[in-house]
C-alpha cells in the first residue's frame, strides 16, 4: 500500500500540468484551440474490475461507460474514444458490447492498440471530450453552506455484483452495463460549485471533493437515494461501495439542480475529518482505494 | 492468427471515424477548436515488447517515444501524454525513466490510471499532438515518381537488442531509448506526400504505406543506411526487424528534404506486390505483424 501510494506520488511530481494533480482521479483538461478539452484514461484488469467468466460484452459496455462518467462530470460532451485491448477469450463478445456502448453513448471509436498477452488481461481506454462550460466544473470549488446532491442512487451496483456473483438470478443491470450521466453533467455544469462522478464508493469521493474544496461535508444517511430492496441494515455499506456513477456535486444554496438530483447534505468549514455521517466521524474505510 | 486479424477489422467497422481505419496502425486525426488534434494510444506488454528483467526504466522511455514517434509523422507538436501503468516491481525505476523521457522530449504528463494485476505486466500511454501542418500527413498520398525517403538507420535496434539480450556489452541504446524524430517530422510535413514512422520494420511499413497510396514502392537495398557494425549478410533480416522509429516518406520528385534524409528507392504504378526489392518480390514476412 505504501509503495503504491508513493509511486502515484511520484507519477504525480512528474506530471507538470495541473489536471494532472488529479492522476488516477480525475480527467485532464486542456486548452486545445480555444476549446477545453477533456481526456481520461481508465484501465480495467481481469479478477480486479470484473468477475472471471463475466460477459466481455459487459465488460466492454463498463470500460466506455466508465471513461464517459468522467467527462459527464466535467459537463462534456464525448468526442471519440481509443482502445487498448489485449486480446482473449470472448473477443466477439467484446466488440458486440463496444459496439453496443458506443451506439448508445453516440461516441466514435478513434482507435487504439491490441497486444497478446498471457495471465489476467488489462483493458484501457482513452475517452476524450468537449467542455460545453467554462470554467470546466472541478471537485474543488464546494463552498461552506453549499447543499450537497447526487443524481441517483447507491448501493444498486453492488446488489448487482452480488446478483451476478451469486447467480442468484437478480438484477445485476446496474454493475453490468452502468450509464454515465451525461445529459445531467452537460446541464449541471453552468450552475455547480463542484462535481465529480462517484466511482469508488459515495463516502470515499466525497471525502475527495471535501479535500479538494477544503470543506468539510455532512451527510445525511436519511436522504440517501437507496435501491428499494437494499435491507436498510446494509445503508452504510453501500456508501462505501462504488460502480454507482452516479454525479455528486454541490450547488449554491438557492439554485434548484436541471435534473432529478436528490440533497444528501451540505458543506461546512473543514473540520478535521472530510466527512460527517449523521453528525459522527465514519468509521473505518471510505470506500475502494485506488492501487 | 485469422481470429485476432477478424478481431481487428471488427473493432474497425465499429469505428465510425475515417481515421480509426488504421486501428493499431495509425494516429487518428480530430478537428478540435478549429485545429487538428492528433492522438494515439500504444500498448507494451512485458515478455513481448520488452526482455523480462530488463531495467523498466528504459520501458518508460520506449512506451514515451513510441508514441511520439507516431505524432512526428503527422507532423504534430505533442502536447501530452496519458498513462496507463500496472504496478510492478522496478516502479521507481519507471518512474525515472518515464520522466527522462518527458524532460528530454519536453511534453507533460496529464494524467493516467494505474492498476494492481498478477501476470505479466501490460502498459498503455495516449500521447496528444497538435498538427502544425494541414493537410495532416497521411500514408496514402505517395504518387507513382514520388523518390521515398527514410530519415535514419535500420537495423540499429535490432543490434541493440541482441546487445542486451546476450549481455554481449555492445551498445543496446537503439534498441532502450529511441529518439522520436519530431523536429524531422515538423519540418517535413509540408513537403511529404505520405509520410509514417518505421516501427515494425522497413518493408512492412513501406508496404503499408504503398497499399494505402495504392502504389508500389521500389527500395533498393544498396541505398537504406545501416549501421557500419551490420553484416551485409544481415541486411534482408534488417530491413524486417522493427523499433528503428525512423521517418518514411516520400516527396515530390524535385523536392529536397530539409533534414538529413536517405532516398532509398522510389512509386511505381501498382503491382501486385506492393514492395519490389533489388528488382524482385520479397519472400516471406515483411516485419512484424501485429496482433
Amino acid at each position: 500500500m505504501s509503495k503504491e501510494f508513493a509511486l502515484i506520488n511520484a507519477l504525480r511530481g512528474l506530471a507538470t500540468h495541473s489536471a494532472a494533480r488529479g492522476l488516477a482521479d480525475d480527467c485532464a483538461v486542456l486548452d486545445f484551440g480555444g476549446e477545453a478539452l477533456v481526456i481520461t484514461h481508465d484501465m480495467m484488469v481481469e479478477g480486479i474490475h470484473w468477475l472471471p467468466g463475466q460477459d466481455m460484452a459487459d465488460v466492454a459496455w463498463k470500460l466506455v461507460a466508465t471513461n464517459l462518467s468522467d467527462l459527464a462530470a466535467k459537463g462534456a460532451e464525448p468526442v471519440g474514444v481509443l482502445l487498448g485491448f489485449t486480446l482473449g477469450k470472448q473477443d466477439d463478445r467484446f466488440v458486440s458490447g463496444l459496439g453496443d456502448a458506443l451506439n448508445a453513448f453516440n461516441v466514435p471509436l478513434l482507435g487504439g492498440d491490441t497486444v497478446s498477452a498471457n495471465g489476467p488481461r488489462s483493458l484501457g481506454l482513452t475517452a476524450l471530450g468537449r467542455a460545453t462550460h467554462r470554467p470546466v466544473p472541478s471537485r474543488a470549488g464546494a463552498k461552506p453552506g453549499d447543499p450537497l446532491w447526487i443524481t441517483g442512487p447507491i448501493g444498486a451496483a453492488m446488489l448487482g455484483f452480488e446478483a451476478l456473483r451469486d447467480g442468484s438470478g437478480g438484477d445485476s443491470t446496474a454493475f453490468r452495463r452502468p450509464v454515465p450521466c451525461l445529459a445531467e453533467g452537460l446541464a449541471l455544469a453552468p450552475l455547480v460549485t463542484a462535481m465529480m462522478d462517484v466511482s469508488d464508493g459515495l463516502l470515499i469521493d466525497a471525502a475527495r471533493m471535501a479535500d479538494a474544496s477544503n470543506v468539510t461535508f455532512d451527510i445525511d444517511t436519511a436522504a440517501v437515494p437507496f435501491p428499494a430492496d437494499l435491507p436498510p441494515s446494509r445503508r452504510q455499506e453501500a456508501m462505501r461501495w462504488g460502480d454507482d456513477y452516479a454525479l455528486l456535486l454541490t450547488l449554491p444554496p438557492a439554485t434548484a439542480p436541471p435534473c432529478p438530483a436528490f440533497c444528501i447534505g451540505h458543506a461546512r468549514m473543514r473540520m478535521s475529518s472530510p466527512v460527517i455521517v449523521d453528525g459522527a466521524v465514519p468509521q473505518g474505510a471510505l470506500g475502494y482505494v485506488h492501487d
